[in-house]
């Protein structure tokens, strides 16, 4: 049998994709008047790619951010989003689902360009290049702005606890020193302001 | 009064965007199970821009692409999505509000920042630049996709007729001769499927 052209495999894959939009997230939107969904989640991290570019460490290529950030949930249209802070036993079957989901996914491309986009999404788990910890930082950085909107949003309605979020907030000071500064700072508001538990005892 | 940190800014902004959640479109997603927001839909064309970089002229810059597509419908937070295919009347007082918005949305961001990203919507809609020209094809393309899937969607619900799309055909091939081929092909099928209507008499 012969492979489809090219162009038919990669709209195939557009297709596939708008199945994020019906993948939800935790979080509410700003308004608190319903859920986030991943697709516009990662929208919403793109355009603060944009709109942040200053604070990625310097010779960061935010082309590369970009891409990863708009694919980097992709495998959820199989594996679901988790909740972030579940726990390790739910976390390590997440992963082997969104491994199994990038096999799956990614295949529908043309061979050399799946092997391209699955590696982005490999580059975003890792977090070994600046690229990848600047996306990942505004991964983490994003429901936490939501959730200060939302008098606590999933903090309080999951009772996280400060000492939780704050290997979030070293993710962000790792892939941006400002944000992170500032993740720091707003994560100690949320505890004056009782929208984040202090450290459990 | 001190102006606020350039990161305030940045912030109120990327919260000001979030409400883009919330405006809705007349495109179907995928199931058809509910109409598509303009920040889901915003995602899927940078994703488009990613996945299909390689059917762009030689030399596009697809950073500025991506950078385009994100922020292209944030006008729509005041002056709401208005259907394609509307009279000419309603397009142009669509023009104006989109005109107030881009005033009032931009604004909140940092003077030179501002300037820039608001230079960014503009070329989007001048569609000058070869930048542009793509950024518009994958805009055009994506609801003739969705549409596809849906036994004609907002074709069929809005009784369109083919000599009304095609001046949308031709937008796509300005934009990228093999995506126009694609889509000019698309709407012939569309017909003979009776998805589309054939032009009016």
């Amino acid at each position: 049998m012969e492979s489809p052209e090219p162009l038919e495999s990669q709209l195939r894959f557009v297709l596939e994709a708008d199945r994020l939009k019906t993948v939800l997230r935790q979080s509410p939107i700003s308004d608190g008047s319903r859920r986030e969904n991943s697709a516009e989640h990662s929208w919403h991290l793109a355009l603060m790619a944009v709109v942040l570019a200053e604070h990625a460490p310097p010779g960061t290529d935010l082309r590369r951010v970009g891409a990863m950030l708009v694919l980097h949930d992709l495998v959820e249209i199989d594996a679901g989003d988790l909740f972030l802070y579940s726990g390790a036993g739910a976390l390590a079957r997440q992963e082997e689902a969104e491994r199994a989901a990038a096999d799956r996914i990614f295949a529908i491309l043309p061979a050399p360009q799946a092997a391209q986009l699955r590696g982005l999404w490999e580059e975003f788990e890792e977090r070994r290049t600046p690229e990848a910890r600047f996306a990942r930082a505004l991964d983490r950085l994003q429901p936490m702005l939501l959730n200060m909107q939302n008098t606590g949003g999933t903090w309080m309605s999951h009772g996280v606890t400060l000492d939780q979020v704050l290997p979030n907030v070293d993710m962000i000071e790792e892939g941006s020193a400002s944000l992170g500064a500032y993740a720091r700072a707003m994560v100690a508001t949320a505890v004056d302001r009782g929208f984040l538990l202090p450290a459990a005892r």
